[in-house]
C-alpha cells in the first residue's frame, strides 16, 4: 500500500493543528530540533527540569526522550515526563542515541523501556539491533555493521517491546511487529550533519501527535523529512548550507510535493519483503 | 518623538564600546544569542556556574537572565549574578520564557523580580500580561491570546514593577510606566526560528549597556533588530537561511540605514495612543 | 621546513581513518564543534556525564576538554575522562576558555593541568600567557593585549608544562618547547562567530588522533582550518553565512588545495624567528 497520500494528508494536519511537542533532548541538538519542529509547523517546548516536565508533558501532544548527552538527573526527568505523557495518553518517542556505547546509555534505555510505555523507538540499525539483543557494532554514537537487515531488526524489536520501531538508514524500516513500512526518501548528506537523526525522531513525534496509527505516522514523517533532505541537498554546497536548507525545505514542503515524491510503502502482516 | 536618530546613534555607540554582556540563558539559544551579540558588535560571555557568575556579572556592562530551560541550580546562579549586577550598577534584563506554562517558571520569575532589581523585562504579550496579573493564554512557550493590547500590558507591568517592560509582537510596545514607545519594525519569519525572542532580549541588553535610559535603549534595540530581520527576510528562502541571514544583517547594519528605516516612536507620559 | 605537504597528508589520513573524538565541551558550541568534526571527516561523540566519560574516552582516539561553561560536575567528568585517555595513550587537548576571567576557570585549568597529562593546550594569547604567568589582559572570554609575542608565549608555556602549546590569533604559533611552528592561514571573520576557537581546538584533536607528533598535528590542523575559513569568507556576506560556509569548506577541503594554500612552517629548536 502506497502511503504517499497519507503522508501528504498528515503534513497538512500538522500545519493545521500545530501540535505542542515536548522535548527532553541532548545539548547538541536542542536548537536544531526546535527549529525543525517550527519548520514542520509544530510548536516545540524544550525543558528538562524535574520540577516542570510533568506539567509540560501532560499538556503536550507528544513527548520526545533523547538520551544523547544523558545525565542521571535528566534521566529522572525523562521518567517523570514519560509517565505523565502515558497518563495523558500522549505518544512517547524514544531516541536511544548511542545505545551500546556506554553502560549508562544501555541501562538508561532499558530503564525507560521498563518504566515508561514507549510508543515509538527511533534509532539507527546498531542501536535498535542492540536493544533487540541482535549483534551489531557501534562506534561512538554512529551506527556500525549489523548482522541483520533493518526490516528484521525493526520487526523483532517492535514485537518484543510492543511498540513501533523505526530503523533509519539509507532505507528506513518501520514496524509494529506485524506490519512493516519502508521509506526510500532521504539523502546521504544527512550523515554529515549532527542531529539529523534527532530531527528525524522529532519529525516522528510531530506526526504521532496528529495520527494515532503510529506506524503510519512514523513512516510518513520519515518520508516528509527525507524529501526535505533530498530537496535541500540539491541546492547546497556542503553540510553547512545543507543544514540551513533542510530547515527551509521542511518549512516550504507542500502536501502536493509529498504526494508526488514520497516513496513510502506499507506491507500488511502477511506479505513480506520490504 | 521619532527615535530613529537615537537608534542610529546607539548602534554606533555599541560598535565603538563593544560592551561585555553576561548571559545566563537556556540550552537552546546559547549559540545564536552569542552570535547575535558578536554581530551587533558586543562581546558576549555565557556562564551559569554559581561559582563564577558573580565575578562575570560584576565586570560585565549588562546581564541577561533567561529562564528558557531553567533548573533550580541555574536559578540560584541567576540570583547571585543579578545581585552582583545590581551592586555594580549594571542593567539586568529578564526574559521570562514560558511564564505561566509551569509553576517552576512562574515562581522563578516572581523570585527573580523580588530578589533582584530587574531593569528591563522583555517577553511576549502572554508572558508579560501574566506577570501583570492580566488574563492571557499560553501554549508551551509561545504566546497565546491576551485580553489587553500590548501597550496596556507594557504600561501596567512597568508601573507595577518599576521597570521597563518590553512587549514584543507584530508591533512592540515598551514602557517605563509613564512613557511609552512603539516599534513597528520586524518580520513574521521571526516566529519561525527558535531563539528569536531571546535574541531580541540580548539586543536590548546590549543597548542598555551603552544607554542608561533603558526605555530608549530597549526601543532602539528592538528597532535595529527588527530592521535586520526585515532585510534578512528579503533574501532568504525559509527559516534556515533566514537564521543565518539575520546574523549577517545584524553585522552589516549601518547607522544610516537605521536612521532611515527605523519606525520607533516615543510618546511622553501624557500623550496616549501607540 | 614547509609543513604544507604534511598538512595535506594528514587531512587525507583523517578522511581515511575517520577517528572517533570525544568532546567534553561547553553548552555554546556542542553543535558547531560536532559539525566541524563531521565536516573534517572525523566521528564526534559529545558526552559529559561522569558515569560514562571514562568508557568513551578510552575508546576514542582523542579527547577534547573545553572549560567554556564549566561547572564543578563537568570538571569532575573532565578529570575522569582525562585520566582514562591518559591510560589509553590517547591525546588530550585542553581549551582553557576564559582562563583568567574567573577563579573557577583559572583553578579548573590548573587542576586539569596537574591531574591530567595534557598533550596540547590551544587558546588565545591572553589565555596561554596567563597560564604561563605572563602578563595579559582579558575581557570576558575574549583575548586582550599581551606583553609578549605569541611565539614567546607558546614556547614558554610548552616548556614549562611539557606539552604542545598552540596560541592562535592573526598568526598562530605552536611550540613543544623546543620546536616552533607558525601558521598564517585564517581570516578575521573567525572572530565574529562564537565557537570558532573551540572548533580550532577540535580540529587540533582530530589531527592529533592520526598523527603522534602533536606539534605537527596541531600546526597542520590549524592550517587546514584557516584555509577553510579563507575560502568561506570569500563567498559569505556576514558571520551567519560564514558560519555555514565554514562547515561546507571544511567538508569540501581537498589535500591538493591544502598543499597549495597552507602557510605553515616548522622551525627547529635552534633557528629562531617565526
Amino acid at each position: 500500500m502506497d502511503l504517499a497520500p497519507v503522508a501528504a494528508q498528515l503534513l497538512l494536519k500538522v500545519r493545521q493543528e500545530r501540535p505542542l511537542v515536548h522535548n527532553i533532548t541532548n545539548w547538541v541538538v536542542t536548537n536544531v530540533t526546535a527549529n525543525a519542529a517550527l519548520a514542520l509547523g509544530a510548536s516545540p517546548v524544550m525543558a528538562h527540569a524535574q520540577e516542570e516536565v510533568e506539567e509540560l508533558a501532560s499538556v503536550s501532544r507528544a513527548l520526545v526522550l533523547n538520551i544523547g548527552t544523558l545525565t542521571p538527573a535528566v534521566l529522572e526527568a525523562m521518567m517523570l515526563a514519560g509517565r505523565a505523557a502515558n497518563a495523558a495518553g500522549r505518544p512517547v518517542v524514544l531516541d536511544p542515541v548511542g545505545y551500546g556505547a556506554t553502560a549508562l546509555r544501555t541501562q538508561a534505555t532499558k530503564s525507560i523501556l521498563k518504566e515508561v510505555k514507549v510508543d515509538v523507538l527511533r534509532g539507527n540499525p546498531a542501536e535498535i539491533a542492540g536493544i533487540g539483543g541482535l549483534s551489531a557494532s557501534i562506534k561512538g554514537v554512529d551506527s556500525g555493521a549489523t548482522a541483520h537487515p533493518g526490516a528484521v531488526i525493526a520487526r523483532r524489536v517492535a514485537a518484543d517491546y510492543r511498540l513501533v520501531a523505526a530503523v533509519t538508514g539509507a532505507t528506513d524500516y518501520i514496524s509494529d511487529g506485524r506490519r512493516l513500512a519502508r521509506v526510500e526518501n532521504g539523502h546521504p548528506w544527512l550523515t554529515l550533519v549532527t542531529g539529523t537523526g534527532c530531527m528525524a525522531t522529532l519529525a516522528v513525534a510531530v506526526f504521532a501527535a496528529v495520527e494515532p496509527d503510529y506506524l503510519k505516522a512514523a513512516a510518513c514523517a520519515l518520508a516528509c523529512y527525507g524529501i526535505a533532505a533530498e530537496l535541500a541537498a540539491g541546492t547546497s554546497l556542503g553540510p553547512g548550507t545543507f543544514g540551513a536548507s533542510l530547515l527551509d525545505r521542511l518549512y516550504l514542503l507542500q502536501p502536493e510535493e509529498v504526494a508526488q515524491r514520497a516513496r513510502v510503502t506499507l506491507y500488511s502482516g502477511g506479505s513480506e519483503e520490504a
